[in-house]
């Protein structure tokens, strides 16, 4: 028995081998539930058709870029060295942050190690203990991380819903506020109302953060972004993040916006501060990859037409298939198995499709996520259609 | 008046340009305590001796690291294109898992694109509501943000002090038990008392989770970190966190330990799983940099002779210097302004230092922070030397 104060505690000290047995009762359930993953490494050759990666506009493995990563690798070397604030900026950091403000409108640019940091970064900066922010419910983990990070009192509202906004802002109670939405949401491809969405926070007084990593690249003119398209790149009371991990073939992330907020984030983002600069290729590729955008301004809208027909062709053949806003298109799938079986005869057939299924889905729904590229062919098309209609589970046509 | 219920505000909605006003507040407040920080982008000639970076062992441009770098990007492409778990995992980075579980002798091992990240995970999916969380108090930055997201119970306890993990441990209020040390701490350099710790862990059935970024490739046999040093790399209840951006040279994370823990994290770190795989480039770079400390394991203890060099010549001169553990070394400064005007000196005469001061010092001490490397020569390091002694501030000697 216990004295008063003593420890409390439901089991005796367990043997070294035991400490981590609660994981495998874990993993049991996951596999009782279908929701053991796998990794599956690819191999170099792109023998099959990739439908389900985010290199919308093919730079990844276009020859200006990735020779961009290794001309940098050999003259900068492979890693950065340090945290950004000590040896791990170099004059290609600089230069990226220069041209990523200049080509989205932004007033300024700051450069993570990855969008998922640069997520964390802004948000947590950006608020705090005397802030409210106002999510979408439907926003990306990395955000969801920040808002957790943040000691802000958080409230998460109907998806694209800028009158829900409003009233949350209205009803908050911290004076300073946040508004965190995705521009392009990553499982489904819908747009949010962003025009809508500035004006609820205009007329609450709250600032809106926008993460545009699936816009960056593909939407606005020459694939300058959600934000940009929205008119508001430059708006005093506007912040976006960015990925270059997408559209950009790269890695890293970013974060655009007036320059006091870039200043800001310097001082006191802790996922900028306490973490080594991105390495030097992935800079260069990611400012390379801006510069064939700017030579190539059509490559965005070429992706967002590939999107729409893919989108047109798999509706025309009975699949419940949302408008594309970019570059994702999202096709229902009736169960979390039916979509994981769906998934693997597409590969079998040779078409990579990305499986999206509970507890990866914010809306609970099961579906195949596919991804166009600048560069799909016609016949990449009619294949992909003809095998994910070939493949499909019984009950998919809506 | 506010009527009951209703919005309570402190202010106005402001305009759009004033919704970042706050932020010019706290940029006054930290020029007035003097913690503003500017980036400084380098250029790509190593003109000065660089004490300030955390390539250990010079491998961040070894041709060969950046040659794997520049060959791998020509081959897989500029970046990952996906998460690990969609199109991100290529048989590089399966590759660099199996070759870090195999070097560090752990039973397997996942590579994340940095080492916050892997924290981040390790952290959140080794823990959570049920469980406590005991750290010693200068853990990074990372593994606190990893702690903040998890939910769990944590107390930060004393400086590298066993017998108060037991006590916390001892006096948990949860079930399950994670404790979280850094190896090598990051800014002082000295080393977390390993064995000890895992003894208390044991006796009290909790997990250890060891951070050992400033370890790997720097101490124990031919450079396998601090924790396989510990004899606790294979153990069934120990799991370590580490980068590949210092001592291996090129930018990502990886999390070591028992194989079941590694399917865990798979599985569950958000971290991993909402997050673009390391850029290939990356991956090549730190798997040929193990390749290189496999060829040439004395580069481990040369970094660390130089490293003891350094500490010992400062001594000498009379500075207040930590014996390091590693390749970090510490000198004390008097006050945070004596230590930016000492490191600016520094770098006016070609050595380019580390300055670290409040609030990114856990225990409120500024210092320089100086770090070792396998290929300082001689000269080297009387210029270091010789510099830091000639811009000293005046009460820098103890
Ligand atoms: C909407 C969104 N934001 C942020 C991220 C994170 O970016 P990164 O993969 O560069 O960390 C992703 C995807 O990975 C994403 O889909
Ligand atoms: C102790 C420690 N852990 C983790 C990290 C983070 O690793 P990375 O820079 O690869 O994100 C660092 C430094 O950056 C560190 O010093």
């Amino acid at each position: 028995m216990n004295a008063p104060g003593s420890v409390v505690r439901t089991a005796p000290a367990s043997s070294p081998e035991q400490v981590f047995d609660w994981l495998d009762e874990e993993a049991a359930k996951r596999a009782e539930a279908g929701l053991v993953r796998r990794l599956r490494p690819r191999t170099a050759d792109v023998g099959e058709l990739d439908l389900a990666g985010n290199d919308y506009l093919g730079l990844a493995r276009d020859k200006r870029v990735a020779g961009a990563t290794a001309a940098a690798a050999l003259r900068w070397g492979a890693g950065s060295t340090g945290s950004r604030l000590v040896t791990g900026s170099t004059e290609l950091h600089a230069e990226l942050e220069h041209e990523l403000a200049r080509f989205t409108g932004a007033q300024a640019a700051l450069v993570f190690s990855s969008g998922f940091t640069a997520n964390l970064g802004a948000v947590t900066a950006l608020s705090g203990a005397e802030s409210a922010i106002v999510t979408d419910k439907y926003i990306h983990a990395s955000l969801i991380e920040g808002c957790r990070l943040s000691r802000a009192e958080v409230a998460a509202v109907a998806h694209a819903d800028p009158a829900a906004v409003r009233h949350a802002l209205a009803t908050r109670r911290r004076n300073r506020a946040l508004m965190v939405t995705d521009s392009v949401f990553s499982v489904d491809g819908d747009l949010a109302p962003l025009p809508e969405l500035a004006a609820a926070c205009r007329e609450q007084g709250a600032a809106l953060l926008v993460d545009d990593a699936h816009g960056i690249g593909v939407l606005g003119e020459g694939g300058r972004g959600a934000v940009h398209e929205a008119g508001l790149a430059d708006a005093p009371d506007v912040v976006t993040t960015i990925t270059l991990s997408k559209a950009l073939g790269a890695q890293g992330g970013a974060v655009l916006g007036p320059r006091r907020v870039i200043r800001h984030l310097v001082d006191t983002a802790r996922s900028f501060i306490f973490d080594t600069g991105l390495a030097p290729g992935s800079a260069a590729a990611a400012l390379t990859a801006l510069g064939v955008l700017r030579a190539e301004p059509e490559l965005a809208t070429t992706v967002r037409e590939a999107a729409g027909n893919l989108a047109e062709r798999l509706g025309a053949a009975g699949f419940v298939v949302g408008a594309p806003a970019a570059a994702v298109v999202s096709v229902r799938a009736p169960t979390p198995e039916d979509a994981v079986g769906w998934a693997a005869r597409c590969a079998e057939l040779g078409v990579r499709v990305g499986c999206f299924r509970p507890p990866s889905v914010p809306d609970g729904i099961s579906r195949l996520r596919l991804t166009a590229r600048a560069d799909l062919t016609e016949s990449d098309l009619d294949k992909a259609v003809g095998v994910i209609t070939e493949t499909a589970p019984e009950r998919a046509r809506g």
